[in-house]
């Protein structure tokens, strides 16, 4: 139990409950592991849960009939999935599944709701996170309907650099390999050569260098300036 | 007043609010009038205020550096808006226009703020509107990146009858001349061929119908069976 305390106590939403309402978060949260690829819930099913990341990382997803995937989120350590629909009767939006080997916490949805209800800092912060995310999806729609498949791209990766980039010595930001050429194509409904190609553009223009792991390096700050 | 509190005490959000709550409300809105057109805020100003329309509609919209432009919402009677973004500083993340002559309320930030954390139900109904705002960027975001183009046009018709249809005597949806070809276009980012051609196949298929006054009549049951 302190060991999940320590996990959790610092998430978002949850560093905002009082002590109270973290020790009955404690009581009745149901922690489970994922391996990776393994699925949490699939599209059409009903919300029972809301999910907090304790370790690992989770995409939600949608699949056409033809199976062509399209990544709406990619969701990690601290983060609470799905908001959409929470405080009324709906089916899950989309499917949810393991990025990576993963431990994910869950509570019912009504007992969130009490959670929240009870707490005017937990649901400022709430709002703020839904906020985020409508901002967030109307950049993106923004994005797929005015922009170059090219500038699409570059802008998703300067996204992703923001969102789970570190910055190295020479200021650089790092992106592990845990975004491969398929996730990024998924991501943006674009082909793995589109991506192939704005990767070998911006090599090209010293803004992306590739590691020796599979990993991508990207000049941020330059590549903001010249296209953000 | 007494015009005013009759147009806005049955919107959604504002309904939730107490007698007391509401009579604050009415003192402290500032009602302005809008000519189609009229400009009530841009891209990149200061979040200081929450719209409510009392009458007439409102496009939310980008532009890119072109003048291409993205249409993200239409607003109409009864919508609040931005909700992006309000619980903390921002700048304003698109346009937003008159799309006919609008009567339109508006209050501070701070003063929605108070009024929706002091009452819980608000709460929970301004949770559901942002949440079925997320649930439909969700959606046209899939749409865009796993449909071909003529299923997005398909889509936004099934969406514009869900929204703004009337149903008709015989069972079709009818929606009025307020949305041009040149505003579907820019909803999906499509042209304005493309809208025509669509329209062209649905009309063929007995599945759409122009007046005679420039509105569209929908099928709409049975094109949601045989697209939805």
């Amino acid at each position: 139990m302190s060991f999940l305390k320590d996990s959790i106590k610092n998430f978002p939403i949850i560093k905002e409950l009082n002590e109270n309402a973290l020790t009955h978060l404690l009581n009745i949260i149901r922690v489970r592991q994922y391996k990776n690829h393994g699925q949490i819930f699939s599209k059409g099913t009903s919300l029972n849960e809301i999910y907090f990341i304790i370790r690992g990382k989770v995409k939600i997803f949608n699949k056409d009939s033809c199976g062509k995937e399209q990544i709406v989120w990619i969701m990690q350590k601290g983060d609470i999935f799905p908001l959409e629909g929470f405080s009324r009767e709906v089916t899950f939006p989309a499917n949810a599944e393991a990025l990576e080997d993963s431990i994910i916490g869950s509570i019912g949805v009504h007992d969130f709701e009490s959670l929240i209800l009870d707490n005017p800092n937990v649901l400022i912060k709430l709002f703020s996170v839904m906020n985020e995310r409508i901002i967030d999806l109307q950049t993106r729609l923004e994005e797929q309907v005015l922009l170059e498949r090219n500038m699409q791209i570059v802008k998703l990766l300067l996204r992703l650099c923001e969102r789970y980039g570190e910055i190295t010595q020479n200021g650089q930001c790092h992106l592990k390999p845990q975004f491969t050429t398929t996730d990024l194509a998924k991501m943006v409904g674009a082909s793995r050569g589109s991506i192939s190609r704005t990767y070998t553009r911006l090599i090209k223009e010293q803004l992306l260098y590739k590691d020796n792991v599979g990993g991508l390096l990207v000049e941020f700050e330059k590549l903001k300036e010249k296209f953000g």
